[in-house]
């Protein structure tokens, strides 16, 4: 019943490099197979998101009807494109799979120009019926005698910010300034559901998120995480790697490359099937025996690697690894401007037992309690200010100063209500100022949370479009700090073991 | 040290009347002593705030140098206000508390109109200095003599939607449509930067929150907890109450008090002070020696008070409550659109023991199985179905008929990541035909989760224009439903030992 899991592995094997995935990120010249005109068509989406993402190739729209698809020439075969296609989206109903094989053969045989293939199309082995995993094997079987690696069939598309490259169906919702923006985030999804939500979620941020690469895996016909992951590990654009993941058939081979990776970069991982509901509805979806979750979560603590819980969590980690230096040790402040939140965020950084809230020096007590206004609550409990609502930008800013000039702080989050009385602007200025301006940025994470809505939109955008990621809430901003910590002390604890080098 | 916040208790109990709260939220007239011609003042936003509102009083702004305010003739006193004044602000620098009490003195005894003060300014009792429990203890004294019921000091003001009072000085973030616009959900906060985030959240929402009575209560030298929900048990246009609660100091009371609300209306509480630290700074911060948070956690679970961890959980908790009628038992379906997020979904609902996926009738497996995509998942594991990002709007509409139809389903989360090809507005308005044409609105909830980011704002604006809430994620809706259950369970249980007359 699975048996179209394993096929990729035992075929074409001597042609599978790791190298080829470049044409699937950096390609020269796209073929776009089952092109549309019409917009309600996922044929038609790809090829605007290639035109909108400013793909610097040539693009060369594939189907039997039109003689022109959004200005573009548009070819009756593959094998009639005239010029080198590196990469083929597929996009075709998948009963057209068989032609469309012989037609690649015919293209090979008298070019031997394409490295890769993207098939968003559905119906194949994932309907694990006859018929799709006959579909699913014709497509293998004809790219694996070129080496042509393949990612799907059945997933959303392959994103590459950086080279411009964006072979999804899902409408580019990215503003165009984030486009080919260099991102230090590369993600893979085994959903194509959850990669859709996380673009979309993703776009709609205050500064939208470019990611690095991303892709939608499917199937996993031939490309897997496996063969992501070592790609990515590699890539030197890639500072933080996220993934989505339902299971994976093997798991051992998995977690070897990811406790590699994780002594290189941060690996954060949203894995579905906790429950024994979800394992079981995981199983249905990716049919891939994914194994009790109990011993994924044992191998992520044992190697580093962070698991998520929640979409929020997910986003806010990623960024807050890309966006933010790693803290040198556990040592969290929680630097508030109203009680309210900063109790609040009080009792979820006390959720996660290994951080800690420092006693900073007498000292620094001594110079908040002089600069900040009469009521300020300084250290009571420690590792805790409220600098209250009497608090300006300069309260903000120099007491945040103090506390980054203290060797007991690891970290600090502040935690502001900008009120009505107080310029947004001003505030977003005067932190610029300090935590960039003076390089503070590179030293020590500051995570900062404006609250809340719309109405502080416009100080979170000032803030994250200097590279200073903000939060929506405390609690968000304390499991993201959890998260640094907790890869932090990782490394501190492999290294003295001797098993990092730096 | 904490002798101030018993005060109000001894004073002038004769006068104290429950009456008398209604002229914080329905006014003849209202004074605004402290108003101000700089636009960056408080005492400018809250008058701007009235008339954005729509009051439909008279307001009489006062201060010492300015003629008129926003086109509002100014006085030099409150006693030289020539009409009914019932309710009066205060924002005015703390010291000038005792010439404003004298002339309150000289108003009283002259006409005997006000009724009621919001102390919207800080540098009372909460300093914990002599000064300060001095000035909250003059305004104690002048207003209990006469009756008038006074809420803070420090606090951000009180809001009433549907009689279009807005004495808050967070700038005025509803737009016009939703001011005046019934809600059904009242709010009781005890820190003026939680009140304020949440004003601000819920304006940003796709349909923004009108809540109906909202209330800053800060120092709760008279009006307090207690008073408020008394208020609000008799209410009729309050459905449901919000709580942000940091400590009381008769705990043994408000137990009691909300022990019998429970039995009418829903009670949502976000309390702080889980955490050892959390209640260390939540006792610094409002002094009120909170008692053991696992003593109120007891408390709050024998009495169906529904205790939520993030302000996520309680802005959607609030709404489900307000929008969604409650499930008849525990049974909870979760249709998904897609594989990820149904799964992520059935994670989430796990978490929840007392939460049970039904198993529904051959019958209705049948009639899915006939009606939806080939590739759906019907019911693998139980009480779950996907049916595949081929499903058109017909196919979301007709489950989620058959679901609701069958009796073994009390709930239904339906989640779907709206794919480019489908069109925003017709699946929108297809679930609008069904679960509010059909009236399914009025017998089961169905909580739906729209993913994700702005892309979908135009799907979920339309379906809550037409009092539809819809989620951000699926945990959010998970812990939504949940909460609904717990209280469903909690009512059943008292039902079952006779507390509970319907």
């Amino acid at each position: 019943m699975f048996g179209w899991l394993s096929v990729h592995k035992n075929i074409g094997g001597e042609f599978v490099t790791l190298k080829n995935l470049d044409a699937l990120f950096n390609p020269e010249n796209i073929a776009v197979v089952g092109a549309s005109n019409n917009p309600g068509k996922a044929g038609y989406v790809i090829l605007q998101n290639l035109i909108n993402m400013g793909y610097p190739g040539k693009i060369f729209p594939v189907n039997n009807k039109d003689e022109k698809i959004l200005g573009l020439t548009t070819y009756r075969k593959l094998s009639e494109i005239p010029e080198k296609v590196e990469l083929v989206v597929l996009i075709t109903p998948s009963q057209l799979i068989f032609e469309i094989m012989d037609d690649l053969e015919v293209r090979m045989q008298e070019r031997n120009d394409v490295r890769a293939v993207v098939c968003a199309a559905a119906n194949y082995g994932e309907t694990k019926t006859e018929e799709g995993i006959k579909r699913q094997n014709i497509l293998m079987e004809t790219t694996s005698k070129y080496g042509i690696r393949v990612v799907g069939p059945n997933c959303i598309g392959v994103i590459d910010n950086i080279n411009r490259v964006d072979t999804t169906f899902v409408e580019t919702l990215l503003p165009k300034e984030s486009r080919g923006r260099k991102g230090s985030i590369s993600f893979i999804s085994q959903s194509g559901a959850v990669a859709a939500s996380i673009l979309m979620w993703g776009a709609s941020q205050p500064v939208p998120i470019s990611f690095n690469k991303f892709v939608s895996i499917g199937n996993m016909a031939d490309v897997d995480f496996i063969d992501l992951l070592e790609y990515l590990e590699q890539d030197q654009d890639t500072r933080v790697i996220g993934m989505y993941l339902e299971g994976y058939p093997e798991g051992y081979r998995l977690m070897e490359v990811l406790s590699r990776i994780t002594k290189k970069k941060p690996v954060v991982v949203l894995k579905v099937g906790r429950s024994e509901k979800g394992a079981s509805a995981a199983n249905s979806h990716t049919g891939s025996l994914a194994g009790s979750d109990k011993v994924y979560d044992s191998a992520f603590k044992q190697f580093g690697i962070i698991r998520v819980n929640t979409m929020e969590e997910l986003m806010d980690t990623l960024q807050a690894f890309d966006k933010l230096p790693l803290p040198a040790d556990e040592a969290l402040f929680i630097l508030s401007q109203a009680g309210g939140p900063g109790i609040f965020c009080t009792d979820a950084v006390s959720r996660h037992s290994f951080v800690k809230m420092p006693i900073i020096s007498d000292g620094t007590k001594e110079e908040l309690k002089k600069m900040l206004p009469p009521m300020a609550n300084i250290c009571n409990p420690e590792g805790y200010a409220d600098i209250t609502a009497a608090a300006n930008p300069y309260h903000h800013k120099e007491s945040l100063r103090l506390l980054l000039e203290d060797p007991t702080v690891s970290g600090v989050i502040l935690i502001t209500v900008v009120p009505t009385f107080l310029s947004q602007e001003e505030l977003a200025q005067s932190l610029i100022n300090l935590y960039k301006g003076e390089g503070y940025i590179h030293r020590k994470p500051v995570f900062m949370v404006i609250m809340a809505g719309s109405y502080v939109r416009g100080c979170r955008e000032r803030l994250e479009k200097e590279g200073i990621y903000t939060f929506e809430t405390p609690d968000r901003a304390a499991n993201a700090a959890a998260n640094l910590i907790k890869y932090t002390l990782f490394l501190k604890k492999i290294r003295s073991r001797g098993e990092l080098n730096d």
